[in-house]
């Protein structure tokens, strides 16, 4: 179950999830007679959520699918020309619309930078504004789950985090494309069963304190979870009082269990509470009662600081079930992901173009891209070029490059690389997306295995090391230039 | 247009919005032969987001839709059985599961405070706890946006406020179901086409800086627009330089405009850089320039507290353009609503349950119950008490009740009431919503109505007035007995 399988996920029907102004301007250009105006525009952010170093490329997937099903249907187009503000020719022309540029991307699961062109795209004006506010909302939405899901990972250093976030998700899609980019972040499952069931993701979960209150007491409750899965038994203690009867309770049940000859790993929930205290509390209780070895799951506003504090504290916790702050990124809830024009065709060659801005920080960085990633002899990445497209780039040694914001002065990667990486590579042409989508697991597998050879200092959470994303030589030279001269740009 | 008209947003197909351990509780009460056993559930919350006094319930609407279509179809229960924990009887049952809860609920765009049942549902076990994560799915975020719209359109203090956050919502639905409450809170328009198109919001939108870039100059690129859209032309200065290019500029345009006869109103968007100066600057330009009441759009990580700062510095905006802070509600990305069992029915008569919780205020309030809002002789809302259904009330007069967390103790509203008001009204049964939706003008002007009779005291944006709401003398006195004798609960 590689792709989404369920048709209120197959991402159709959303020519007009875009913003009113696109709509504006494509006319223009129809109007103007510029429809085949081509143009390359790069997505990009501007900045890592706080405290973290680095982030994860999610959101490719659906987005491609999007893609793939672009078209302007009849209440669409109906809508459209309720408006009143196109005429019917437009509207003719919008029916006849087939997506037909050609996207570059990271792989779905990389991580990525600052500034980094995550994603580029050739094609008309026309057709690169349309697609504009979907592609951000799928990137930025899914890269910064992804991200904060990484960040919780790392906290939990390696015990499974399970994805509890879909009551507090941003509606229905929030909740499942969260789950979808956690998973890809590093959680081991969900608690989200449409997402399991339109992307593939391992489901779990316990019960509701509602399970325990709908019955007599509390044992009673306990021993019919039990008996109903053995084999999954986590029961939550916290329904009325943890440590004077929600644990003692859970005891009994499972040593009746184990009485009757079944064998079920004593495992609780913790939802509430002081969770260094009762963790503790709770697993020498049960081990007192001779119940080893027990899964103790932990929830309740969790999120990467609380987890590693509770670390710290020595908690007898070994599985983590996050929910608000995982699937909201309560303390950034947006990554500030734009898609800004790079470059237009004149006469057959391509010319770069830039926004100049007061603020140096913001002025965009010119012209259609490759992006590269230097690694050390050990496979640690070391840092990132952005070159020119067709720039020649060195494939090892000494890695030159400029300062983005001080683009006349050279600047060097922090050690010699061993091996290079070109990033961005074809997703979409001719209407269709290259390859099939690969399997979450692979995306997934990706990211691990690229946090994996992070070194540690891009990984802390707080004041990670900053990771290393030049401008090429070319690029670096250009902008200069084009800061000296703004008419150039 | 009051109902979705889109596929992809009808609530279809969304039997697997729930977390996987409602799925095993049902099972559970299925094989324990308590598929019959009826349960209340209220939902509420704890809290307001920061800094509010007040919210404006939203997500009603497509809650009941989803719970019209609620089905499990057969790829469904395909997947359901692939989990390999569920016996086909189970399944079969699933199969042939139809919603015969009954809801109660608030009016949608009401204003409602923590703690009050803003939604009640009766129904079997089986069905109230499949429903749950869903509930709160729609609910938590729909309100979440629309308090934040309501409380941006207070800073704005009567000017249109425009919801521009697709880009940063999370997810497709984040963005169109975000625009929707965002509407219901108050803006006035969304830029979002589908959201348009789906929900009947008036849309709108101006253009972007690839327009201006992907012309040979700026002043070309502001005639082109002015010539397409001369009655809603709204011209972006910030692309090179707003006070040396953009306004003279866009002044040009304007004048030129007014030269061939069009009458054309003079409008701008500030997109960046010191919006009060830039404000100031650009209208007094305008004026000199003989273009007068200007239209002057903001935009740029605008929320209340920078709205309210630059009405304080005399800034020349009369439209707010809001995305991120807006579709996210960036300061507090969920609302903390829950959705608690507050009674089972035991040999046909309710019989009250409470969760209790070392934390008094974590108690929940326990019986089915009525919601009365009690309003002075200027039809001001003085405070809302929480009754217990079937408890008499009194519809004027000094009202008394119980304080929540202190519920042996006798409280009044502040001031005599001269009018009541029933606030919970039927809104589900026998499978199907009561009565058609509501356009969504209509709940968006019960906003209003309501945000307007509120007194001052509750609207500020720091440090607003705690609204009275008190438990009734009969539920204060049940859960006073339950604290005090837990086996009671």
């Amino acid at each position: 179950m590689s792709g989404p399988i369920d048709p209120w996920f197959a991402r159709k029907g959303l020519a007009l999830l875009t913003d009113f102004y696109e709509l504006t301007m494509m006319a223009g250009y129809w109007k103007e007679g510029r429809i085949k105006q081509q143009a390359c525009f790069n997505y990009f952010f501007r900045s890592l959520p706080p405290h973290a170093g680095f982030s994860v490329m999610a959101g490719l997937g659906p987005f491609l699918e999007y893609l793939e099903h672009l078209r302007f249907n009849d209440d669409d187009l109906a809508y459209v020309a309720s408006l009143n503000m196109f005429e019917p020719a437009f509207l003719d022309f919008l029916r006849e619309f087939r997506p037909t540029c050609e996207v570059h991307a990271v792989p779905e699961g990389s991580l990525v930078f600052p500034f980094e062109p995550i994603l580029q795209v050739d094609g008309t004006l026309f057709e690169t504004q349309l697609i504009e506010t979907a592609l951000l909302n799928f990137l930025n939405y899914q890269t910064l789950i992804a991200t904060k899901a990484a960040r919780i990972c790392l906290a939990a250093n390696g015990e499974p985090v399970i994805e509890f976030g879909l009551r507090r998700a941003h509606g229905p899609d929030g909740g499942v494309s969260g789950s979808r980019a956690a998973y890809i972040g590093g959680c081991t499952a969900t608690s989200n069963v449409l997402a399991g069931k339109t992307y593939g993701i391992p489901v779990t979960g316990t019960h509701a304190h509602s399970w325990v209150m709908s019955y007599p007491n509390e044992l009673d409750a306990f021993r019919a979870f039990a008996r109903l899965y053995p084999e999954r038994c986590v029961l939550l203690v916290d329904t009325y009082d943890t440590v004077k009867s929600g644990v003692p309770n859970a005891i009994k049940a499972f040593q009746e269990m184990r009485a009757l000859g079944v064998p079920v790993r004593p495992a609780i929930r913790l939802d509430s509470g002081d969770l260094a205290k009762l963790s503790k509390i709770a697993y020498r209780m049960m081990r007192d009662a001779g119940l080893d070895d027990p899964l103790i799951v932990a929830s309740n506003d969790l999120e990467e600081d609380i987890i590693a504090d509770l670390k710290r504290q020595g908690a007898k916790i070994n599985a983590w079930g996050v929910g608000t702050h995982l699937i909201t990124s309560f303390d950034c809830p947006s990554l500030n992901g734009v898609y800004k024009l790079v470059a237009v065709k004149e006469n057959g060659v391509w010319a770069p173009r830039m926004k100049i801005s007061s603020n140096l920080d913001k002025a965009t960085d010119p012209a259609r891209k490759e992006l590269v990633r230097y690694h050390n002899a050990d496979g640690e990445p070391i840092g990132d070029i952005i070159y020119r497209a067709g720039e020649p780039w060195a494939e090892s040694g000494v890695i030159t490059g400029r300062h983005r914001v001080r683009p006349h002065h050279e600047a060097h990667l922090p050690e010699p690389a061993a091996r290079a990486e070109a990033l961005l590579q074809p997703a979409f042409r001719d209407g269709r997306r290259i390859g099939d989508p690969p399997p979450i697991q692979e995306i997934r597998a990706r990211a691990q295995a690229q946090i994996a050879a992070l070194p540690d200092e891009f990984k802390r959470l707080r004041n990670p090391e900053i990771y290393h994303v030049l401008l090429s030589t070319d690029i670096g030279a250009m902008k200069d230039a084009m800061l000296d001269n703004p008419d150039l740009a």
